[in-house]
């Protein structure tokens, strides 16, 4: 261990306490770990500041010594941003983890970044309210990690993305000064709103420390469906029309296209009620206020689309668990992803017009060039978000997909990350996305705010010049 | 006229035609006036560019001249954003006129950023979809001025501020590039999301020239109710109540204290079906997809109030008309103002528990301080905006009443501006909403994007070494 470094762990041990800083040996492997990939990166240490103070001196340290940064939340990230590349000091919020006042009558929460989603929903619960920010990986993503990433999740289409729920944020800026606009208020047009600057800019323009959500009111009804559609176009349609009957309360409405149905109906106790052969499958569901109407005037909706053809065939739960059982359906695609040796995963937006094509382009193309292999497509049809799964015989398959898939995607308005980011393994590939001016413009910001460029440096884009001790090596990435 | 004016104006038509170009004694009346002033500022001229390309250029001739230069809508604006300065050239964005493409499977839109408000409304409506933003002066704003100024409106509880709506947006930065971003997607997270920088900056950052609009089902059903109350925390207490019943589909929540509705109530043909006696009334819509139970649920709702004594009055609208009428009372502040003198407005955002004692606070200074006159209490509830005019014996009295009002909000959490903006008129109070690094952050913004400082210079915060041409001189403000 050379100087420099006893240096850093020295004072990071003044700032933050024995206990809360971590050198090289001492790194507990969930530190070292995403939803992309095991033992990652070569942190030089971890250091767990405890309070907003705390981040401020770190940060002021590491921009005194140009020691590069990247902040954990839950380790739940898709595209690498949140792993230690060599050299790296991974700054954790887990110790930020209080939720420090709900207040019920303005329907407000504040908390600290480090706690996690599913905390944070039952304290809203609790209040008899209802935070809407959801996604699969609720129990470990943190407050400040979705803010961080902006993400989405499977009720965008009614509530928003993360971004919306967020109505005042606490930031430590890369030279440890403290932007606090911890304001809980909906409208607020005093200045610019800094906010938008820092979410889903993925760390790299400044670190959150706190947040103040905006909390909805609870919902008492919940209608859930399984339908079958000839085609994609018939599922926007559908959309549109349930969106018009439901009120503003459809809260998802989730397509899969047929190969995805079919791989779920191979697991064992596979929950699938309906027949083998749609092309696409939507599950449908709205929740609402009155669970006296609200049902009735769900079943009438999808009757009235099965009388008029809209609709091929549709399973309505008709309990909560049936309501379980018609989610399970999408929520197996965990199952199904640890059951492939390897695979590359998309993300990704077009308009909702050029989905049904660019879907049968892929399909085609993956079957000339990796034949055999399972092509899973599903998404957020009301959000413009197609995912796409493709399974591989191995990681180093992944580099040859990417290009079809992006390539492919080039020539159309698109995004290359709808909600997982960019991070180090999508930067390649935004400018497929973006054009120059944009890109140079994002540089432009993050060399205003974070100069020595040490906040997560090399994500999203990078600069020339930059604190970062490794080498720009990471264009793909690798399952294990 | 000297060289350099002669310089600035046959390069001007050269870029924009003649037609499209007035020198200073050309210039029509209506260039010189918005809802808070009538001929005011000095421009030197006013030109009308025809296309993204026009506005490039234009501003990229002005950026290598250092000519300051305002952006012009449809100059409905509260704060002096949108009126010229002494030595500045208008842009007027009034031929920037064009809806370009309605997408109905997508539910987007994509137009010129003068297209006025109520014509876009019609377009989506004429699509059997709706434009959620709205307000009093949709006949002249324009989109444009909308994303600039991130414009609020009655419905912001639901479908929230002009920024909720906007999709992808062009922008032109003071160099004259264009930076377009006009992805019609909810989700987009490649890299950071530049729009936002510019949604709310009042012209200072960049000019807005098109946007991508986000549309919504149609509301079919709508419920309308004016109601009394016994105090602000029983109106809060209704606000959760009825959000809770009517499951997202709450549209307008509008608070009105006694001395608004007194003063509506000696209006001619006064819509005022409550006696006058209530400490608050409450309009409250709800916008839904289903008349036949939509109407009910609404109305057992509110007789469950009255008969729990969560409310001690109401009346519910039995037709359109009676809905309209109801809607007059709230929209009756046009006619208030047009009968006063002279008049302080005021626009703030507090804790919603905070409000009823600022009030109360107000009002009791107000009666010392300049005793007899009418202070007018009104605002959005469930987004924590409250509205107060206080009537003037002449717009002398406004700067100590500014004072008065502004150094109450000041010890607690607050907005100088909850919708109207910051401009000229509030830029002296921006700090009483906003920390010193939090405009420190708004200074190196405006330096980054407007180095030489010729976009709306002056506005929300000012810079050292401007182009403006005119002493910082506007504090206050005149009624005309």
């Amino acid at each position: 261990m050379n100087d420099n470094l006893n240096n850093l762990l020295a004072q990071l041990h003044d700032i933050a306490g024995e206990g809360n800083v971590f050198g090289h040996g001492e790194i507990d492997s969930r530190y070292r770990v995403d939803w992309t990939a095991g033992d990652v990166g070569q942190p030089v240490a971890v250091v767990r500041p405890r309070s907003t103070q705390e981040v401020s001196e770190v940060l002021s340290l590491c921009s005194r010594l140009g020691q590069a940064v990247v902040t954990q939340g839950g380790r739940t990230g898709m595209v690498r941003g949140g792993t230690a590349r060599r050299g790296e000091l991974i700054v954790s919020t887990e110790l930020l983890n209080a939720i420090e006042e709900i207040d019920p009558s303005a329907a407000v929460m504040r908390l600290q970044a480090g706690v996690p989603l599913q905390k944070a929903q039952a304290a809203a619960a609790e209040a008899e309210l209802s935070l809407p920010m959801d996604l699969g990986a609720r129990g470990s993503a943190t407050i400040g990690g979705m803010i961080a990433t902006n993400a989405g999740g499977n009720r965008v289409v009614r509530y928003g993305m993360t971004r919306d729920s967020v109505l005042g944020l606490e930031v430590v800026l890369a030279d440890g000064s403290i932007l606090e606009s911890l304001q809980p208020f909906v409208k607020n047009n005093a200045g610019y709103d800094l906010k938008h600057l820092f979410i889903g800019s993925e760390g790299t323009l400044g670190l959150v420390t706190r947040a103040v959500l905006r909390l909805r009111p609870p919902n008492r009804s919940q209608s859930v469906a399984l339908c079958g559609v000839e085609s994609l176009e018939q599922a926007t349609g559908m959309l549109r029309y349930m969106e018009g009957c439901m009120g503003g309360q459809v809260t998802a409405f989730e397509v899969m296209w047929n190969s995805f149905y079919v791989a779920v109906s191979k697991l064992p106790g596979a929950p699938c009620p309906l027949p083998l052969h749609y092309p696409v499958y939507v599950l449908i569901e709205s929740l609402g206020a009155d669970p006296s109407t609200d049902v009735v005037r769900f079943e009438r909706a999808l009757s009235a689309a099965l009388d008029t053809g809209a609709l091929a065939d549709a399973v309505i739960a008709g309990s909560g668990r049936e309501a379980h059982d018609i989610w399970r359906v999408r929520d197996s695609i965990g199952e199904l992803l640890a059951r492939m040796k390897a695979f590359a995963p998309f993300d990704v937006s077009l308009p909702v017009g050029e989905i049904a094509a660019f879907v049968g382009e892929v399909s085609q193309h993956l079957a000339a060039s990796v034949p055999g292999r399972d092509a899973l497509f599903f998404g957020h049809l009301g959000d413009n978000n197609l995912h796409i799964v493709v399974e591989l015989e191995s990681a180093t398959e992944a580099h040859p997909v990417e290009q079809l898939v992006y390539g492919l995607l080039r020539g159309r308005l698109n995004s290359v990350s709808a909600e997982h980011g960019i991070g180090l393994l999508k930067r390649d590939y935004l400018s497929y996305s973006r054009s120059v001016p944009e890109i140079e413009l994002m540089r432009r910001l993050k060399g205003l705010l974070d100069p020595r460029n040490i906040l997560n440096p090399g994500r999203i884009v990078s600069l020339s010049g930059t604190a970062t001790t490794e080498g720009e090596t990471y264009g793909s990435w690798t399952i294990v």
